[in-house]
């Protein structure tokens, strides 16, 4: 894929221009699924007196949560919560084991080595760690560049899910709406702070992001003039984020079928799912369930950051690109599991997943409305997640 | 001040080429400096049974390090160690302050207003945010670019001094040692990880990074071919680790007259104090103490990172550049004080500080080598602090 956008100054880029494409991506979930059945079981343990909890795991939307271990994992079942020391060691151990697998996919799609790579971003929301996964990866000499032949790895890493991708990155169209989104550190871990208002304001700020984002890309093919018109990576914040999106731009979960996908089979993987998002979009199945049964030539990638900050980028399809997919050994991490694979396999799942979700969502609100009558302007993540929000 | 640098693929980059230039820089220390002295009384307090910790206070060869509080600060005398949410919450309130002072000085310099800015990166080992100080600041629309007229504001964090530049980056010639160095969370804030070994793994390893970097830059004029031919805006990570290089290289404390003049009147700021260098080697009174008298057109900028890695740089100094000083106004911070600015007034006071300093690591290198004849390879931070590394 090639990248799109704008400057402050008002100038265009034309794709040819910035010279930015993605040329590789790799995606790598840990190796078991937790369902609301397991997380009801955990819940059950920790919290036995907070049926509230238990209550809203059933109505996320999210079938299935990727993580590095069954719900007897003895991290998550110690008799007090695990430090942010603790954390830090599971983080380095298992993260940075699914990075590596992640980053190697993706340069093997690239067709590069390594040595090739002169610059490593990653993003986490899950950990600190000096020197980050890139030292314990030993890429043969790693250097900063600017110059259009610069290849960077970009990866990012959550506690359910990694992410890489090799290529270069153009965020336009930022709007900042508050501080409603964030992770502040605290002797067991990031807190995430997350305000109700949260799906709500994410849906507010995708229309006026889009329409800077389009304004200064004059050269788009006349076609594509409304988000309608373009396929949507968006992360999957929560349930009611992609229907308060959808809502908002006028399009339909079949526009944003890989956020979908990836948000009920997976969950939200925070700073890394959009990678997932984009990789999941361009796979064949995906195709088949396109609006009118017609892929678009260009994506429109959007995510949301602590503040709450929105950031979107325009890709144009390579549709010529042939995928070379490296057949992981299984040695760092377990291989996709069976029942992942055929998560996605056709287009009526999908589908009925998606109304399923809907369906969980409407009626979530209904009880909700009537025990709530309004939404707290601030209030607790409790309630938050009682508005569809996955954590962040 | 332009920057070079060189692409992995081999191909050079000349300065004019690179578009890349330094237009404002900004540093802002907080107002208070702590003497050796009142260390001393802060050790007293906490660590009465630990006078070998007092004794190291003597050797660093700093003179003052700045502070954002007296040895009263209220965190500093509580019955516990400060949780890493306490540290949090106190960096949230001054470092910010202290960054948004830095930033706005960088920008005035640059004749830049907030809103010019497409890229914020910024930089520090001592807390984490998200959102980011640059939420706080809220600058205009920020957006990332890639294209030449792309403006980005580099700034670092410390818990003793703050940093901002206006610019661009370019890093080359990364090194790494192994992992001797870092900062892993921890209940109680990031933890230190600090080997013996660091002052002579750092100093090793710049003379190859030095090569690497040069070898690639073939345009620069014919009397700039050896490490002396330099200016050295050097990360000063201890005393020893200046000596070091010095030792390494072939160079002497004038080349590297900033990078003592930083040392010695703030201590390290870590990630930060490589900008805070750079500004300094700029001012007028450094000139005094050039090599020889003479000011070099190019500057060699070093720093080290975790793991050990070591990031260098060219830098062409811009002589025509008329800098323009923002009077601040104490507001967000204190004005910096007298002593910090009778420091470093004339060339006799700078070089009888060096000569110092460098006695004091001579004594404390003698009395270590007959208590302790061999340093051994893995040690806790005391002994890293013997050698004269300053953490970090």
């Amino acid at each position: 894929m090639a990248l799109s956008g704008t400057t402050q100054n008002g100038t265009s880029n034309e794709f040819g221009d910035l010279n930015l494409s993605i040329t590789g991506l790799g995606v790598e979930y840990p190796p078991y699924l937790l369902e609301p059945s397991d997380l009801d079981t955990l819940c059950k343990r920790h919290y036995a007196e907070s049926p509230a909890v238990r209550a809203i795991n059933n109505y996320t939307g999210i079938d299935t949560r990727s993580a590095i271990g069954t719900v007897d994992h003895p991290m998550a079942n110690m008799d007090r919560a695990p430090t942010i020391e603790e954390l830090c060691a599971v983080f380095l151990k298992d993260g940075v084991a699914l990075a590596v697998t992640a980053a190697r996919k993706a340069l093997h799609e690239a067709q590069l080595s390594p040595s090739d790579i002169t610059h490593v971003v990653s993003t986490t929301c899950t950990n600190s760690a000096n020197p980050g996964f890139d030292h314990f990866w030993r890429i043969g000499k790693p250097a900063y560049g600017s110059e259009p032949g610069a290849r960077k790895l970009i990866s990012g890493q959550e506690g359910q899910g990694v992410s890489g991708c090799v290529g270069d990155q153009q965020f336009v169209g930022e709007k900042r709406a508050g501080q409603h989104l964030g992770f502040d550190v605290h002797p067991l871990g990031w807190k995430v702070v997350l305000s109700p208002r949260v799906p709500k304001l994410a849906a507010a700020v995708v229309e006026p992001a889009f329409n800077d984002l389009i304004s200064t890309i004059p050269n788009l093919p006349p076609n594509y003039k409304n988000a309608a018109d373009f396929d949507w990576a968006l992360h999957p914040g929560g349930a009611t984020i992609l229907s308060g999106v959808e809502r908002a731009m006028g399009i339909t979960p079949e526009h944003m079928r890989a956020s979908y996908d990836t948000y009920i089979n997976h969950g939200n993987s925070s700073s890394a799912t959009i990678i997932s998002v984009m990789d999941r979009l361009r796979q064949k199945d995906m195709d088949e369930i396109a609006p009118g049964g017609k892929v678009k030539d260009f994506v429109v990638g959007c995510a949301f950051g602590p503040g709450i900050a929105v950031e979107t980028c325009i890709l144009k399809r390579n549709m010529n690109h042939v995928r070379r997919t490296l057949v992981t050994t299984g040695q760092v991490t377990p291989p996709e599991t069976e029942s992942e694979g055929s998560r996605s396999e056709g287009e009526g799942e999908l589908e009925a997943d998606i109304q399923g979700m809907k369906d969980k969502g409407e009626k979530l609100s209904n009880t909700l409305s009537s025990v709530h009558p309004e939404v707290p302007e601030q209030g607790d993540s409790l309630t938050a997640a009682l508005n569809g929000v996955d954590l962040d």
